[in-house]
């Protein structure tokens, strides 16, 4: 099976990702990993069905005693009570510090799976295969895990590096035209930030994106992944240029909570927040009008909304000032200097942020 | 106020150690780590009315808003419904990524505030005031931090180091004689693994010790914590010379599981599994008798049990087996080849360790 390889470099926690058509049948991307081990394979009840008893067939091929937790499907079901049916799974089965967890899912399962992983017996290896095009470009890359808390989101965790990423682009045949379109939001973020070039060829290739093309596909997926393992590397426990990540976030996490969780998917609520912050920086001055333009065309052909949300400006700065990654009751902002340029921004005018706010979104 | 001090090199964990009386009064010893900053002391109901105020001044007057966590005492409460409370009280107090955890208490109190710092928001530091002689020997070094769980002890946790422990000797003279003693045993290993010569300070030094005398303490406390700082240093997650600090411990937990938990405190299971270790270390012909005797007079001295309790040897063995630090069903003993001089022994006899059970335990 054809795949691309990228090496994430971490010290004594590198690993690699392989990317590509097929891989969740090869053994060869899983034996060195899993061979003579047990491999517990996480997911949950949407992806059973499709993959888990492939996988299985894969681990064992690989020398892997295999064996099978499967997790309700969704966000709400991010807790205590479900990572505790992972422990009670390993525990059950004995399952040594040798043992690996193997995360198969999106987001959701590869949190849960990782902050498992992290924390059985003070660490085991686990391993990750994301089938969300979002997990595959973000989630999967910079050992972030997990789980909510009543209080919340994302709020009991730790880094925990994955031994290997298997990235199989055949999975994503069966996500929903919705979800596929969120992964591209985070696609269109890595070229926005980080590099113009690759922002060019995703509007070169859209349609080849859109038509879930396996070569576009593939390389839409290694260039996402290498920037952001660019970035993790400098950055492993996000104290300055990881922020960068976070462009759109900021508005998105205020869209997400102001909406309600779950009426906009994640990348949904990116994408708006991207489109936001591309016509703030605009505004400021920082780039011309014809940019921000430029990336909420192509969002909007990719089948992702950028209209904001309107309601008041209170509530918007409320929820954007709730962000764990701001300090002292400042809002943190990324915005761009340039195409392809971000900037992590920490003194943005409180005022010219009021104004914008309540012309496009208040 | 005078201490001793003992700089724990794990790069860029490192961290150091305060050792001497009142210390908990002194806010210098604090104020580098929590000034500026909100630190979260967490204890339980049996300390906190000792304590908690007068470190909660310590803290203020060393730059800090101090808030305080009181848990239930106990071993069965180190358990998730316990570490909630502590991520309950960080998110309700908007506690950011800058927070400190104190914890204020013993080795149960230490590894659930430590659990709870090495997972609110993917970890933020904390601090180890330890208030019982078995935890500034032994938990408050190595960053090993958990929580139990219904299928097993210690089964979820992290490796999280603190970033400075302060260890207040005068705070031992509320400990209740047993766990004092206890605390003891585990000195007495440090010497019988590693250091014959501090093995025969402890025994001219052994009146000193058992009136709490605060100069013999803190020689203790130091060169105990030294010399399990250097085994961690080489060995810092715990696979390969860290098992040396087990001496004792597999025959304990056989003993601690088979007499119920609680009967029996840990260090009291340890100075007889010790003691079993250097007989089983004499009669393999690993030391002479002579130096196993010296080791339980010793512990006998100290006002620590030596006799191995009789239960059936296919017991003993069950329970041995279930260390997680076991591999392939082999029982890893920790023996002495001297005074002084532990092994890691993997492949010791299963006759001859069958045969010893039987006559002395059996």
């Amino acid at each position: 099976m054809s795949a691309r390889h990228l090496a994430v470099s971490l010290g004594d926690r590198s690993y690699g990702i392989d990317i590509g058509a097929g891989l969740i049948d090869d053994p060869a991307r899983f034996a060195p990993h899993v061979g003579g081990r047990v491999a517990a394979i996480v997911t949950n009840e949407t992806v059973a069905p499709l993959y888990a008893a492939r996988l299985e067939g894969t681990l064992e091929r690989a020398g892997a005693k295999a064996l099978r937790v499967v997790l309700p499907d969704g966000e709400e079901h991010k807790t205590w009570r479900t990572l505790d049916r992972v422990f009670e799974a390993l525990l059950e089965a004995r399952v040594g510090r040798s043992g690996v967890v193997v995360a198969l899912g999106g987001g959701v399962v590869g949190d849960i799976a990782g902050f498992a992983a992290a924390s059985y017996q003070r660490g085991i290896a686990h391993l990750q295969v994301p089938t969300t095009l979002l997990a595959q470009v973000d989630s999967s890359v910079g050992g972030k895990t997990a789980i909510n808390h009543p209080l919340g989101k994302n709020m009991i965790g730790a880094f925990h590096q994955p031994v290997a990423v298997v990235a199989d682009t055949a999975t994503l045949a069966t996500l929903p035209p919705r979800e596929y379109a969120a992964g591209l939001a985070e696609i269109v973020k890595y070229g926005a930030i980080f590099d113009v070039a690759f922002l060019g060829w995703i509007e070169a290739h859209a349609d080849g994106l859109l038509a879930r093309e396996p070569q576009a596909l593939a390389h839409a997926i290694l260039r996402s992944c290498e920037i952001k393992a660019d970035i993790v590397a400098r950055d492993e426990r996000e104290s300055g240029a990881r922020a960068l990540l976070n462009f759109g976030h900021t508005f998105g996490h205020a869209i997400e909570s102001a909406a309600g969780y779950g009426t906009l998917l994640h990348g949904e609520a990116v994408a708006i927040g991207m489109a936001m912050a591309a016509r703030f920086s605009a505004r400021l001055g920082r780039i011309p009008a014809m940019d921000s333009e430029r990336l909420e065309r192509l969002l909007a052909r990719l089948g992702l909304p950028v209209e904001a949300p309107r309601f008041p400006v209170e509530t918007w700065l409320e929820y954007m000032g709730r962000d764990k990654k701001n300090e002292g009751g400042r809002i943190t902002l990324i915005l761009l200097d340039a195409m392809g340029r971000g900037a992590v921004v920490k003194d943005a005018s409180a005022r010219a942020l009021r104004e914008f706010l309540e012309e496009a979104a208040g």
